[in-house]
């Protein structure tokens, strides 16, 4: 049962509307069609996420007609290339009538593949060694698009093929003006035929959806056709859709369209959905009375016109800090970090987001140069990317060398969507995540500017921060406690789930938090420490169980209190507790301060 | 001196590679026209944010021609509204040349406004009481175009009017057609001088630039045509902007353009720039060949065609969580977070993001819909939301009925950005910022389910957290040292920069954290606390300073323990110092906990 939502009670109130427009006349051209009852009337939409809507008679078989052009076009110019095809149908607009004769006369050829005489050419550049093949490869295309198995109405097909007079004196005139390759009337057959496969309006949503989708049909997930040439088929439908009134529809409606003289009209909504209507009546033109005026208010109600795009192009920025705003899950001690923020002007993280077509890119790389602090690395950070269109490569790569001319240094970091081009990530050095991108730049300030001592040099354990203000008696006691240790690279320290009764002092070497098993680098890494910082200390308020594992990344060099000598030694001496506690508490406010600036940060 | 940019770098490329094109033929048919340097060559293209990029000889100045006709189309359209210019003016392409002299025979109208016969009758539309009126409106048009000031080659005029026998004839049977009003030698002569008023590259492309913003001029920013004009006269453009071959060039370039005889063309990118090229060689349609070229390498070295734009309307939601898995700033004792997280399923919060347009419209309305949890209250969170396209308002408040017709209610929250439509926030219930709307939430929770002691009640000071674990003499002396007091709503407890000298624990009411000196509700609240909870108590750790001020909001008791009694207790006591820094690191390790919660749920 469909959901109810907004856009479904727009489209069921609409429907009741329309219903009752009365008038145009259902073709009668051949019998097959004239039978048809003019109160039928269906109206389905397909978004690019793959959702539908339905109202009326939405699943309603009828015979494809004229709708089936764009579609065959997108076949022969997939099987045949563009060239090829544009030396023998054109692609200009016609005020002519749909099954006009006239040709350009200057060419030879038809004005476009989406009146008769363009169809029927069209039809006839589809490959295929036999007429069995041919049309096997024109039911596959259009099962591609549908993503259903479709038929053919042999009715309709017969009536056509007997009635098709004026269509076989198109075939012969195309062989004879070199149009045409093979046999007429293997040709006519297929067309008849292709014009006679029945379909649902639910089917041609999902097709004028795959179209709205760069080719990618949005129910299979399977590509139809190529993205080049299904922007070229929306074009052509664009201009000579329609039939007559072009411009007009143009101006009122916009979005690339095709109609069909069973009463069928689909149209394109780029990146956004796919919309069908049945309805049998037609206008003067051809068009369907009711699927005409359907576009015309869905147009005209939600804004569809492709000319309303305003865009936002600074939206692709969403902010940017700069180094030591937002540190990396390496802890580092607090001389560390202070050489860190020193030098804090080294780095701008900008925070890309959304879509990156043309105009985005243009903003964002703007940002980048004109950035007054000339930072002497730009980590652009891709995680809430969304698509780089894959034509903005080159403009990439020139900022790579732009800011490399200028003895600055380009970074990605988590560019990773679906949309994201591959090889986006080998202009410039790349990272998975901008946490990895963080730490390296931390890594290298620290390399060239910290003149203390580093995390591979064992520090005494008096350094530690958690054990600074006890003095004689108090500090002998706890370090008579200490066990000393040393772990490889790989080892745990400490295992999630199990008691947390000891708090860690490191000496020397980098432990990681991470939760859950996996120790690929970087995927499930909470924070990493170094010598000179203790860790695993909640266990001296909380007890329980550790909430993450603790896991050597180097050889590491550690000394162990436990939670029982601790609670013994604070028995008999409460300064140390009271020391300690307030060492705890100081270095907690310190990390709050810090999340409280980050979270700041992301809010924006 | 403009910046180094790679789009700046690529157009310097372009520019030196197409100067290199030969042939085609200046426009000879006035004398002033024949005499352009055929090697004068500018490109420039300005963005919807204002950002100007020029190469060659951008700033050269010639006569706007044709180009001049979109424009005086869209001042016709203003000042007669559009019904009345399409009685006179079609809309449809024509394969004629832009000089013919034949009319749609069955209207008697030219066949569009881009065409001679189209624009003498649209000049003529253009409101004025005098010619001089006229000529002034035309004038003020154009320059809210370009937002400089323009003038006219006299020497070009002088040589039209002179020369321009066929315009007279266009005009003069147009007067007989019924399709002009007043004189026609009147018409012509503002015509003949909008042809003629001097442009550059750089004014052009902040005219296209213009269209490309919905009529926003992105330099000026003000408004220089109404948005849905600009859909108008954008898809006049598109369909008879570039005389013959308009199928061809919707096919391989396909964004809305306009081109001249003086060598001038302009191209438009919705939402994202304005294009303007001038290059006097013509090619056999009247179009300049390096103008033709140069928007053809764009569209396909930037993928700039308008059926391009793939979309992600799913996009549209960042993210969406529980009630109690992002708190309010007003902080709660914890038996109140308690009772708010176990109602959190009653509360549903969703991030919108971007821009809203009729796609993502439907999947974030589809996105509520379908929560499973079928939260009672659903927030929709719009701080990161840039547009919302004001056609989708009637969606948002059936989204509104719908949930209220189910028992649930919709609430907005921080949509504020300048492109959100006013009366977005009288759909439903709103608020200036998600964290209000969930501490109203929260408080509603409370109101209904917390069965424990409320604010607006006294708590005894024994029941502080931060007191926990302290007995006998220990709690007496920290007792006997508490001073107690109450202040009004708006009275400071402590103020930003003054010394940090006492913990404050609060008895009833409520004290807001806020930065700065604005007292305004909401807007520089850091966070809020209520009775049972202490204030200010970094003061027992750092000393120093207050980083904020305390703000009472309501009525408020407190009891305050200066630093300088907790050191002198601590000194005789140390388990008091002992378990109040034990409290104080288990309360901090608690938010900071809550804080990284909030991080990763921001940083998704």
């Amino acid at each position: 049962m469909p959901r109810d939502t907004p856009l479904l009670r727009y489209l069921q109130a609409l429907h009741a509307d329309l219903a009752a427009i009365d008038g145009g006349a259902v073709a009668d051209y051949i019998p097959a069609l004239a039978s048809a009852d003019p109160g039928t009337f269906g109206i389905s939409i397909v978004t690019v996420n793959g959702t539908k809507y339905s109202v009326g008679d939405s699943d309603h078989a009828f015979t494809i007609q004229s709708v089936s052009k764009p579609f065959v076009y997108g076949m022969a110019l997939t099987d045949r290339g563009v060239d090829d095809v544009r030396h023998r149908v054109g692609v200009e607009p016609t005020g002519d009538a749909f099954n006009s004769i006239r040709v350009d006369e200057e060419s030879n050829r038809p004005f476009n593949p989406l009146v008769n005489t363009g169809a029927i050419v069209t039809t006839g550049l589809v490959r295929g060694d036999t007429e069995a093949a041919q049309w096997q490869r024109i039911v596959d295309g259009f099962e591609s698009f549908t993503g259903r198995t479709l038929e053919v109405d042999e009715v309709v097909y017969a009536s056509e093929a007997a009635t098709g007079d004026r269509n076989r004196a198109i075939a012969y005139l195309m062989r004879n003006l070199g149009m045409l390759e093979g046999d007429p009337e293997t040709i006519l057959r297929l067309y008849f035929r292709q014009c006679s496969l029945l379909v649902t309006t639910d089917d041609l949503a999902v097709a004028a959806a795959t179209l709205a989708s760069g080719g990618r049909n949005p129910i299979t997930g399977r590509r139809a056709l190529d993205e080049r040439l299904n922007e070229h088929i929306l074009s052509v439908m664009q201009t000579c859709g329609m039939y007559d009134a072009a411009g007009a529809w143009a101006v009122d409606v916009g979005f690339p369209s095709k109609s069909g003289v069973s009463g069928a009209v689909v149209g394109v909504l780029p990146g956004q959905a796919g919309i069908a209507v049945y309805s049998p009546p037609l206008d003067g033109c051809g068009n369907s009375l009711r699927g005409i005026e359907v576009c015309r208010r869905l147009a005209g109600d939600f804004g569809l016109h492709p000319h309303r795009d305003r865009g936002h192009p600074a939206g692709v920025v969403r902010g940017a800090y700069r180094g030591g705003e937002a540190r990396s899950t390496q802890t580092r001690t607090a001389a560390e970090y202070a050489c860190i923020e020193a030098h804090g002007d080294d780095l701008t993280v900008v925070e890309v987001q959304g879509l990156v077509r043309f105009a985005e890119a243009e903003f964002l790389v703007g940002f980048v140069v004109d950035d007054p602090t000339r930072s002497r690395v730009v980590v652009l950070d891709g995680h809430r990317a969304l698509l780089v269109d894959d034509h903005l490569l080159p403009m990439f790569a020139e900022l790579a060398d732009l800011l490399t001319a200028a003895g600055r240094t380009l970074v990605l970091a988590g560019f990773d969507a679906p949309g994201i081009p591959s090889g986006f990530d080998r202009l410039a050095m790349s990272f998975a995540q901008v946490d990895d991108a963080i730490e390296w730049w931390e890594d290298a300030v620290l390399a060239t500017h910290f003149t203390g001592v580093g995390a591979d040099v064992a520090r005494p354990v008096t350094e530690q921060e958690l054990l600074h203000g006890l003095a004689g008696d108090d500090l002998d006691a706890v370090l008579g406690a200490l066990t000393y240790g040393a772990l490889e690279p790989g080892a745990h320290l400490a295992r999630e789930g199990k008691p947390a009764d000891a708090v860690f002092f490191l000496l020397a070497g980098q432990v990681s938090v991470r939760l859950g098993t996996s120790l690929a680098p970087g995927s499930a890494r909470v924070a990493a420490f170094g010598g000179g910082v203790a860790v695993g200390e909640l266990a001296l308020l909380e007890g329980g169980v550790r909430s993450a594992s603790l896991v050597a990344d180097t050889r590491v060099e550690f000394a162990t209190l436990t939670v029982e000598d601790f609670t013994r030694i604070s028995g008999e001496r409460p300064t140390v507790r009271a020391v300690v506690m307030g060492n705890l508490a100081r270095s907690l406010a310190l990390r709050l301060r810090r999340a409280n600036d980050r979270i700041r940060v992301l809010d924006r």
